[in-house]
């Protein structure tokens, strides 16, 4: 008789909470099988993941009700929809939003903002800049009489804004929009204008079609002076009709690579008169008689910005998570050539490379949303008026915004390919997922042009002349222990090791920029030597946000609960020796480590992947990522792929008749001419 | 008086042919300034090119020809359009080819080809298929008798065709597919089967709703065994009415990433019929009685493989030189950001970062162009049966196809990323390009499969007993000439030297990977080696192709007409010198490379930006790519981008009213409602 354990014994054995709930009748089996050879508690990763029981209930309670409420749902999915059934499609849910406003609340941001997300997921929402840019601009900028009179219909949402800084010439240097705002304190108005085509706004998402109000940036100018960009409210449309109002030429931008649910817009003015009340005035202010009051020195400022960040952080690491688990998901229930000639077709997933494609990201979605979580703390503490390191920070903030939204790019690319040709079919989902995230490496700053700043703020760091060996930047002012990398095995490759080892080369490229920016600036003009050195002043900006989430990283995983300690800790060394081996150059520089300790972090890759491979399907779905938000049929949770996407092909308008329309407008004439003369 | 010499002198002074014609009236200053500064003969470079006057001179009858047909062009551009409006344009461009059939010369592939892509462009042209494999395997594979039955058809445009091969479960393995043909001696004929729905036959352009014939590949089933998978010629719909056949079912496969002018479709068969007579029979065949007779070994069946590649190296190198030229025009007409304070703001091209972000794909274009180019003439000669070295050249085009659509794609966002937040709109033409260059690093098999064949080869070659040191994998058999790099300057670095550099770099990675596998096939079965190596295979597999690459650019550039020379030199350098930077550690491996002779690379690479600064505009002019098929507001000759992005937005639907239809049907009802509390 065989020795076995019957399943129904297995999970009578397994305490509940290993109850996998990921398992279901009806599943593929191929997907369940993987389920049941779990390591760890697949529940209790979600929570450590998600930030304890009570965000992850407040994220269940949002699921709930958006399963509940048909409005708030698409009503087919979205990449079969036309630009303007995108629109109309995300309006009306916009329109549901308002009619279950409970569901919004502006003093439980994570909350109200997985809201938003799961009832827009990734069509592009035609209002989202009002609640991610306009109140709280409104918040920050805004003096008291001016929030009492603003906020109240901007909650309620008769006024809906956004936020109109970009121009079509000036995205970057602000400093340089030509948008004007010249005060007259003959009527105590500002008048505004647009003097050229490329002054004209561009960008901002709703300013096209949608909104009735802006937040304009433009140039101050008063008593003759510009004062430089400066923040105004406007009204933009009729509040009953809502035409847009005279002196006034607003429209859509036209179809971009994603987003074309929001009507991203231009706005022109011409002599466009609004009162002296309507420039945000909690800084700057100017009085009636056009006198300009400058803003006293306000740390609080950037506390906002930091804010933004760590949420965008979060966020597009959220979106490589969604496609990793569509590539994870998909490469179980995939069988595709064999192994051992003869013995079947494996999972996809069997394939080394196909492990490489995807785990190194699956290991970075864990990374950069350490980091981003605890940038969102420290901008907590900012708000609180703990500032000491704010200089630090904002470097900070700015170069993980571009590190991140550069690696999820590429990494939901390398998803995508992971599924083949299914990988190109908005079926995937990871299409929409890859347009989406391709924006983010633009908006909220260039990342190159962020890498710069941060790269600035470094040189600073590295000339100062009373280093500080504490901080963020401390590591640049400390003497490295040893010329050599004490690695020997990857095994026992310890934490303080790993940080010895990557500020050792963070401080190397830091210093080599430093160094040849020096040499740079004894020949040529500073700004000349600067640029000759920016492609090497952006590359010590990323490593500097590497040993960043490399020291984070390590951190909070060996602070993680004991259960799922040792599979974090496996995607934590899979992310940094990945890092390492990528980069040999750098940690071989100067003979630092040596070809054999290369080798050896080689194989510390090869074997976490190997590791990775039993848990990885239940890694994403302790992601936990609803089938709402995933919008993927590779991807689903049953993995019941194939005839899933049988179903899906009958959503398309193709389909709807079997001789298409184009065929006898076009071809039936000409073939018919063709069979005559034949 | 002020030294200066009138523009006209100027003018005179030129040699005729120095005129520039990208050079109009009314350009924006900005860009005709760079044309002024071209160190070279811009025609001169274009013929060069584009192999010879004669290949020009067909390009140019081409685009005439185009730009006097309307019928040929959009009616407006094709990201303002449907789905279902993009298929309709497509299917009348069709149309419009048919009618002037004129220009399809299949004696003239390149001019055809030519004329088919200026017509279709990037929108995924419905009927792409029966040109690009339908006519090549009918001709390939068909017999005689068979050639003479459906050629004429297919020619003139009654029959119109696909390939399907690929099933809903089976791309990459197709021993496995499921569709079975099994020949039934008593009616003589095949009965095509589906099995189960991921043996749908899914993605083959045009197969959904517009061909009415396809070349399907099947299983073969004789005399009750399977003789593996074979092509076979099908009718799906009625050539009168075009209904889909009893016992068929087919449709679109639903929207995808790009492509989508055409209707990628699924074919399902049950039990349906088609006589003996239709398996293509040139190599294999069944006869009668059911009897099968295997194909004599043939190797030309390579020939045509190799020719579809190196076809497909060329097109895709193709879509960089769009992005790249639409980036570089684009970046010296954006202002943005002053170098010197107060000094006004510069081109964007004058940043170093931004050179970074362009100029190494510039150079690739050129690589990768030549790469392409020699393939063709390689598979030419083994057309004329000159086969010496067939499995070295099957191999190279697997890999060159491979790299170059990886990099390709890389490329293309590269320069989205450079266009700033216009890259993200449709405008620049650039998300077309991205989208369409995406799918090409899945179809004509996935890369990474691919890289693993290459791989497989070298393994092979590596392991001979009597090895050669002459032809592709020459190097592999020879010895290092030194243990260390004899580069001493950038300046004085010799084609000789850099091969010789690159030859020790790949032949160490491709040895290393196959001592890799000979130490774990001591371990492990042949199969679980083979895959714990895999990624170090792929990696070895992508240098082989990069020696290749760079010793044939060196041949090719030291063999160009002397004017253009030192231009196409300095781009050769930059694509080498990066490779060697961004790669250090695989050059200092074994301390091959020091340090400084990194630097010095990384100098020599810093100097090539600012060299090729001069000439970007002029160069990309040179690729001379027709504004039909650029399709950039961006990209523009005349540099005149801002109102023409004015113009761009007159496209979009949304800006047909003021008020639009989803306000008053969602939003306006809502806020009347909430005044009403108010
Ligand atoms: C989807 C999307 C949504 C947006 N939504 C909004 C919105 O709601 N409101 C709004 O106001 N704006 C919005 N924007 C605009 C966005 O903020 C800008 O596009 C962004 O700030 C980049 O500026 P730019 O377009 O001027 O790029 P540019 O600055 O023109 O960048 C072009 C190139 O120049 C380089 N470059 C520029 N300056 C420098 C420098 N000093 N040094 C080195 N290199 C440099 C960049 O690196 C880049 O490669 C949106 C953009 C997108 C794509
Ligand atoms: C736009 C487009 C147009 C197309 N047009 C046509 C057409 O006209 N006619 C037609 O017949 N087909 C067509 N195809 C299908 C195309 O040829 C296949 O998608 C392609 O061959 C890849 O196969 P797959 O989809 O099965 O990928 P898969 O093989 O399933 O690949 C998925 C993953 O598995 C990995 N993998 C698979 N096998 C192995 C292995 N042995 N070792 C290691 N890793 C492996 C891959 O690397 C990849 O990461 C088209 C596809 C696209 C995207």
């Amino acid at each position: 008789m065989p020795q076995y354990q019957p399943y129904s014994q297995i999970i009578q054995l397994l305490p509940v909470s290993r109850m996998n709930r990921y398992i279901h009748d009806g599943d593929n089996p191929d997907i369940t099988e993987e389920r049941k050879k779990a390591t760890f508690d697949v529940d209790g990763f979600t929570e450590w993941y998600h930030g304890g029981e009570k965000r992850l209930q407040a994220r269940r309670e949002v699921e709930k009700y958006i399963e509940d409420h048909k409005e708030l749902q698409d009503t087919h999915p979205t990449p079969f929809m036309s630009r303007e059934e995108l629109i109309d499609n995300s309006v009306r849910k916009v329109a549901g939003m308002a009619k279950y406003h409970e569901m919004i609340d502006m003093t439980n941001i994570e909350k109200t903002t997985y809201f938003i997300q799961m009832v827009h997921v990734r069509d592009g929402q035609a209002f989202s800049l009002h609640y991610l840019m306009f109140l709280p601009v409104l918040q920050s900028q805004a003096s008291s009489e001016q929030l009492s009179k603003w906020m109240p219909p901007a909650i309620s949402g008769t006024i809906i804004g956004t936020y109109a800084q970009t121009e079509m010439g000036h995205g970057t240097n602000i400093s340089k929009l030509e948008t004007t705002a010249t005060y007259d304190p003959k009527t105590q108005e500002f008048v505004l204008n647009t003097p050229t085509v490329s002054g004209a706004k561009w960008w901002p998402g709703s300013l096209g079609k949608f909104c009735n109000h802006a937040i304009v940036v433009a140039n101050l100018w008063t008593n003759g002076r510009c004062e430089g960009p400066h923040p105004f409210i406007v009204q933009l449309r009729d509040m009953d009709t809502h035409k847009t109002l005279p002196n006034l030429k607003s429209g859509d931008i036209g179809p971009k690579l994603g987003l074309n649910g929001s009507d991203n817009g231009y706005l022109l003015f011409d002599q466009f008169r609004i009162p002296r009340e309507n420039m945000l005035m909690r800084h700057s202010k100017v009085l009636p008689d056009g006198t300009y009051v400058k803003p006293p020195h306000s740390k609080l400022a950037y506390s906002g910005m930091v804010f933004v960040r760590s949420m965008m952080v979060r966020d597009i690491a959220n979106h490589l998570a969604n496609a990793v688990t569509i590539a994870t998901r998909y490469s179980c229930v995939r069988r595709q050539g064999e192994l051992v000639p003869g013995a079947g077709e494996v999972k996809i997933l069997d394939y080394q490379t196909q492990q490489y494609r995807i785990f190194p990201f699956m290991a970075k979605v864990i990374a950069f949303r350490i980091a981003g979580e605890e940038l969102q703390e420290i901008s907590k503490q900012l708000k609180k008026g703990e500032a000491s390191q704010l200089p630090d920070i904002h470097a900070l903030s700015s170069g993980l915004k571009a590190l991140v939204t550069f690696e999820v790019q590429r990494g939901i690319e390398q998803c995508r390919l992971a599924c083949g040709g299914h990988g190109y079919s908005h079926a995937s989902g990871i299409p929409e997922l890859l347009a989406f995230s391709c924006g983010s490496c633009t908006y909220e700053g260039d990342n190159l042009v962020l890498l710069l700043q941060v790269a600035k703020y470094l040189m600073k760091v590295a000339a100062s002349e009373s280093p500080s060996t504490n901080g963020i930047c401390g590591y640049l002012h400390k003497k490295s222990q040893s010329n050599v990398s004490t690695l020997s095995s990857h095994k026992t490759y310890s934490d303080h090791q790993i940080v010895q080892d990557f500020e050792h080369a963070t401080r190397r490229v830091v210093l080599q920029a430093f160094n040849k920016l020096k040499t740079e600036s004894a020949m040529y003009k500073s700004h000349e030597a600067w640029n000759r050195c920016s492609v090497e002043l952006t590359k010590a900006a990323k490593w500097h946000i590497r040993l960043y989430i490399v020291r984070i990283l390590l951190l909070e995983v060996s602070q993680a609960p004991e259960d799922i300690r040792p599979v974090l800790r496996t995607l934590a060394k899979l992310y940094i020796f990945d890092l390492q081996v990528s980069n040999k150059g750098n940690f071989m520089d100067n003979r630092y480590m040596t070809p054999q300790q290369i080798d050896e972090l080689k194989n510390g890759v090869w074997e976490a992947l190997a590791t990775i491979r039993t848990d990885a399907v239940s890694i994403v779905d302790a992601f936990a990522i609803h089938e709402i938000e995933l919008k993927s049929v590779l991807g689903r949770r049953d993995g019941n792929v194939y005839p899933a996407l049988m179903e899906w092909t009958k959503h398309s308008h193709l389909n709807k008749k079997d001789v298409p329309d184009a065929f006898d407008k076009y071809l039936k004439p000409i073939m018919e001419k063709i069979r005559a003369k034949m």
